[in-house]
């Protein structure tokens, strides 16, 4: 098929010019194993044409590979030890679940009107169409009265966290919960906002860790933590699951006015929330004026594949010299994005009506009982289990072992996929998070192994 | 219907903090319009909180608006202001023919397939899925020899533009010819790479200019260009129109060896090509040590909506040190994105069938046709015009005259959106671009309009 392929489309692609150019530039790098891979390992390469352009030091700074991908190689790893092996993962946080179909015929129906004439759209506005705009200030934030056009729809939260990044600059401090989504500290360190990282206390240098741990509720402490810029904050929290509660929101969101610091709150986890604590940081009081959030739909509506999620900055929030940050947001939304896919977004806007809210909170219903199986399953084995409530992962300590041990452990053991804890920070060493993105059978499947390896 | 929605979401998700946050917050800055814009106007708002972050010191350097949006703006003005008239839009370069449906179906199949438990997948690799990546390779580079995983699906060329410029970060330099696609000059400005914008020359300090005239046939003078790290060069030309040669870019490709160059080589347009031009950049012996390829299924296949885009980074391109160009960008790929929307893979997965590619085809020809109609009109109204023959742009000359009076006076009398020559550098100046993305009853409309204004 494949071969087909080529033989056809090449063909009229690449028309006489196939030709004359059929045998040229074969020859590939000797060493190069073909893969391209996360790992930051120095070239073997030597003989080889050299550019002159130096290679960006920020980049050199990044330690080993993203966490999730790393996580990816060493499943595959463990499938080619254990061809056999029945794997479950409950690592990466991936939704299992399928959409829900009414949400889907949106999509597909979108899909068939861009081949009609009247159906069809070009470019749509780089920070989203209006109407889903406007039900995601509805939805989200009828309650505090942001507006339309202060939500910027995107193709995630993983992707605006990188261009809120590239709107502060390399001039910017940053502060983060320890341990947190990885994606806040390396676009941090691919930014250039950072030192380099230091092996002794697993930190980058510049960045301000704020301590989450079960003594202090997963909740830092403030009074130690240095001005910042930046505060990157999520809640409910991944890795921990822990949501901030009103209290410690109101705190956090004086602790920024009075340092004059930006919040970015990542609430991608918010509609996994059961009890009273805010399912946005515009809910405290003065939040508007010193507050980003970022969230999906990744998480909600099993969207980690169709890409959609969106960022609200409020108008009140200005930088020092009075700019609207949201200003220059948008001006780099337009300038280095091109808007979410059009059909993403007709998904979006069917989540929101009334029948895909409902059946949003179905597919969020049933992660959460997944995760009330794993929690029972690590009390029932004596363990300390934290998160899990508010949200979709059970963060389980190990007393005094690495993280990466009982990952491989349980990796080795139970041939289950998990997340260790040190790989969101220092903070995590010690735990292992267990995601509750799964199929039921699964989850139970590897409750059971869970009780076979640590009865 | 969004009042329905908002009563029953809200309710749902807002829950029982509704009543008691329902009331705060409400308060918004007095004077802002509610209209967040490109355009880089202070701040009237002087008695509001201010965070202490300063501002980003690159977006202060940006002017106005990005010039798209900044189209956009003025058409909407002129539709207030003849309500009545049939605006008629060769402006922003937006692709108005449906999409095959053929390719739709794929995308509406693979929505379909989402809802059920066997289709349903969540994040795909940050890299693009593996069939549509190696498919992308025998299509288009399966005579140079490039390989599936030296091709990085994305969500579109602006995007992946951005994304190549937080990879080379801030201390590169680079060179553009004049003129060109703005969003390398915007990003350029927002990484940092640049000095101020000089209002004399029209021009950003620390960027390298290649001005490209009918008089060079649109090829710089490459004897009169300094070193820079990097180099953008865009063929078939958007705006000019104009394709470069295989001499061209022979000697481009040598220019770049001789200064250890990267060349990042836009071939969104390269299907419009119907003689014997390049159609890669990698067609050119030694490209691969020297370039990237940024591509795009929007022009092709009408996906400006849906958002479909690649890069290709051959495995031989090293920095300095010998360090793999291409393991760096994985790095920034696999932090900053979560891939495109698998649906929009589906659907470039068709767009390289043969069925697929034959309807790609067939839509490139009709904006052909558009083309020639658009030629022939300032043709015979004895202007000089170029591109076109490869390209889907006609790039008009009004010796003597500026861009944004011509534009101007075009829109006001004939009421066709067209793009200023000069917003896309100082060597536009006296152009316009007029695009053959259009309705071909709207197409020949407009030229029977020009020609009544220009008889």
């Amino acid at each position: 098929m494949a071969g087909i392929q080529q033989s056809i489309s090449t063909s009229t692609f690449l028309g006489h010019n196939k030709l004359r150019f059929r045998n040229q530039n074969v020859s590939m790098p000797g060493k190069s194993s073909g893969i391209v891979r996360c790992v930051a390992t120095p070239s073997t390469e030597k003989t080889s044409y050299k550019t002159q352009v130096s290679r960006n030091e920020n980049l050199a700074k990044l330690q080993a590979g993203y966490l999730f991908p790393e996580i990816g190689r060493r499943r595959s790893a463990h499938m080619l030890k254990h061809p056999d092996a029945k794997i479950i993962s409950l690592g990466i946080g991936d939704t299992t679940e399928p959409i829900p179909e009414f949400i889907t015929s949106a999509m597909a129906q979108r899909a068939h009107e861009l081949s009609t004439l009247k159906g069809y759209s070009g470019y749509g506005a780089e920070q989203g169409e209006k109407q889903l705009r406007a039900s995601i200030a509805s939805t989200y934030y009828g309650n505090v009265g942001l507006e339309e056009e202060e939500i910027f729809v995107s193709d995630g939260a993983k992707s605006d966290i990188s261009r809120l990044q590239v709107l502060f600059g390399s001039n910017v401090t940053i502060a983060v919960q320890d341990p947190s989504y990885p994606a806040y500290v390396d676009s941090s360190v691919i930014m250039g906002q950072t030192g380099q990282f230091q092996k002794d206390v697993e930190k980058y240098g510049n960045i301000a860790y704020m301590r989450c741990t079960p003594e202090n509720g997963f909740f830092p402490d403030l009074s130690s933590v240095p001005r910042t810029d930046i505060i990157f904050f999520c809640s409910p929290n991944n890795p921990t699951g822990a949501a901030a509660s009103r209290e410690q929101l109101t705190k956090l969101v004086q602790f920024a006015k009075d340092n004059g610091s930006i919040i970015v709150y990542d609430s991608a986890y918010a509609m996994y929330i059961c009890d009273d604590s805010p399912k946005s940081i515009f809910e405290i009081p003065g939040a508007k004026e010193v507050a980003i959030e970022v969230s999906s739909f990744s998480k909600y509506a099993g969207f980690t594949g169709v890409r959609l999620g969106w960022t609200a900055i409020p108008k009140a929030l200005l930088y020092s010299d009075g700019f609207p940050v949201a200003k220059d947001f948008n001006r780099i939304v337009c300038t280095s994005f091109n808007g979410a896919s059009n059909i993403a977004q007709a998904g979006g806007l069917a989540c929101l009506s009334p029948n895909g809210f409902k059946a949003m909170m179905d597919v969020v219903g049933y992660y959460k009982e997944n995760t009330e199986i794993i929690m029972d399953t690590f009390k029932s084995l004596g363990y300390k289990v934290y998160g899990g409530k508010n949200a979709p992962y059970v963060w389980v300590h190990f007393p005094g072992r690495s993280s990466w041990e009982v990952f491989s452990e349980i990796l080795e053991k139970t041939h289950v996929v998990t997340t260790p804890g040190s790989g969101f920070g220092p903070g995590g060493e010690g735990f292992v998070r267990v995601s509750a993105f799964g199929h039921r059978e699964n989850v139970v499947e590897a409750c059971r192994r869970f009780k076979e390896l640590y009865k």
